[in-house]
């Protein structure tokens, strides 16, 4: 088929400056220019792909963390002089692979750049065919976050129906599905967040039954007491650190509790010290870590499961939307700050 | 049947003196005289019962603690000027109950005192059936401890073939169980305890693959890291606090936790902090609490198991055996300073 695109074409990038200690800078992601041919080389069985939305998420702190093994094992670091990576839906423009035909649309791991070339690997991209719904959404609800709550939530939490969840992180890409996933099980469930307009979110659009601001609260075990006065079933964790501990003495026996992130921790050089642990001691309390890559054989049938719930309006996802490239940088520093508003992504191209 | 003994009997118990704060004391446990009659009332369905064999475990101190709803859901809270509850090797003097008659042997929840009259509830009490074995096993290797080694390494942490496991406090009364349960799978293991004395028990008596002193070891990351260079798979944790930090940074991917214990803990006021928390999500690793009360339909299984082994000399366990009732509060303080080797226990009568 002729390539109507012309062989070779500027390619903005967005370059990793060298690893991060604390929080991180602007200056640590700069934008340059570079170019690209248009064309995967005969016998490769690259994609090359435009870029049309990319994502920023908190676990892209822990690539920009010294190179270390015990991070390395859940998200390989950026590297230096390179374009940082992340998930993004692209659209492909030409293909060496016999999955792929131009114009295909898919989302997976890109580079943060106007065109990349990807290579396939299982669960490294996957193909989009349903496109009733925005295509934003498999940076999100249909993407990675997605499937990390859903996985997280149904598989880790084994919740049941009447128990109380708590969400830390309420409003964020995972959290605010995590809330909508316990209410369908019929779980009482309440979320934190950090500003007033996401704990109305809560409340108003995502159907939490309470909501709560953590930075108007002196003590976060009085606040979880208020909201959980009999204890808590399931604490989804985003965060970590102070919330952790408050939580562990909320928990009730048999609690589960789901390690999805520690974002409070991330951009500390010294990790805060939880103290309350012997609680899981005394309340017999499973606290298990995963990542979402260990779930993706489960995709297919959390698209079937989420799908049609979405198109029912029972499931809603509120974004955070940037306009173009060089918008990625403070998008990606804004999350660290909970400056964003659900989920946080930028647009690139429109097609 | 007519009863030989005389019908009123002096009764030395071991008397509680009020909740603890820091390191239990010698004066929080007093010896008193009272009497007993040793004949069931007509119609009552309690046992009376001759205390053998009582037992010191370090979950004790939690029951010594101010009464709080967290760790009472692990263990009640002793009562002021009562006798302190355990577990011990018991001969039925007077019965009330269909299944119990004189004579008959059992473990279970007694009062450190010469008699108790003992009510019975599913899994308080276990009949004896087997006494080709020392009597006093059923205070460990063949009671609470040895169960909980049981469930805590076979249910909990799911071992296999040449994985690597790490004990604490693995002399005592659980790990020394869980080094050989260890063995008999397959995997490498290593212990950690307080004294040369115990660390070549750990080697020349238990088969642990290698051993060390906790306190000759100035950074336990380092430590662990000469004994796991790999990492660990599976952590029997029984004492939390820097231990459980200095772990946590050597887990493997897909590690697994079992909190059987946190002795270091039990008597701060104020808990240390656990630095190492998101290695939990790095490595995927599973926490999870446990208490042996939710195993014990299990107990039989476990007797059909661990009896073979002891009779062919496979399984071995060592005991700390002190005199008489007056011995027990030193012997019970004496585990939160590491001062038993073994299983700690007391002889209140042989017979």
């Amino acid at each position: 088929m002729a390539n109507t695109e012309p062989a070779t074409v500027t390619n903005k990038q967005i370059i990793f400056s060298g690893y991060v200690s604390g929080f991180p800078k602007e200056s640590d992601l700069k934008v340059t220019t570079t170019t690209i041919d248009l064309r995967i080389p005969e016998r490769s069985t690259s994609v090359l792909v435009k870029n049309l939305y990319l994502s920023c998420d908190p676990y892209m702190r822990i690539s920009m963390g010294k190179p270390e093994p015990l991070s390395s094992s859940l998200v390989p670091p950026f590297n230096t002089g390179e374009p940082i990576i992340g998930l993004g839906v692209s659209k492909v423009i030409d293909s060496g692979h016999p999955d792929y035909k131009k114009g295909d649309l898919l989302w997976g791991v890109v580079g943060w750049e106007e065109y990349s070339v990807i290579t396939l690997f299982p669960y490294s991209h996957f193909k989009i065919h349903h496109t009733d719904v925005p295509l934003s959404y498999y940076t999100g609800l249909l993407g990675m976050p997605g499937m990390t709550a859903y996985a997280g939530f149904y598989e880790i939490c084994s919740p049941k129906r009447g128990e109380t969840v708590f969400v830390s992180a309420a409003s964020g890409a995972v959290g605010q599905l995590v809330g909508q996933f316990a209410k369908l099980v019929g779980c009482y469930v309440v979320g934190s967040a950090g500003s007033k307009e996401k704990v109305d979110l809560l409340k108003t659009k995502f159907g939490f039954d309470d909501a709560f601001n953590y930075k108007e609260e002196n003590d976060l075990n009085i606040a979880l007491k208020r909201y959980f006065p009999e204890g808590i079933d399931i604490y989804f964790e985003n965060v970590g650190g102070k919330m952790l501990d408050a939580v562990l003495i909320n928990m009730k026996l048999n609690g589960r509790i789901a390690v999805c992130g520690m974002i409070s921790q991330y951009n500390l050089v010294d990790p805060e010290g939880v103290h309350n642990l012997t609680t899981i001691l005394y309340k017999r309390i499973k606290v298990q870590g995963f990542a979402v890559s260990d779930f993706y054989d489960k995709y297919s049938k959390f698209l079937d499961f989420v799908l049609p719930y979405i198109r029912q309006g029972k499931i809603t996802y509120v974004e955070d939307i940037t306009e173009g490239l060089e918008s990625g940088p403070s998008a990606l520093l804004g999350i660290f700050h909970g400056k964003n508003v659900g989920k946080q992504l930028f647009v690139v191209a429109r097609e």
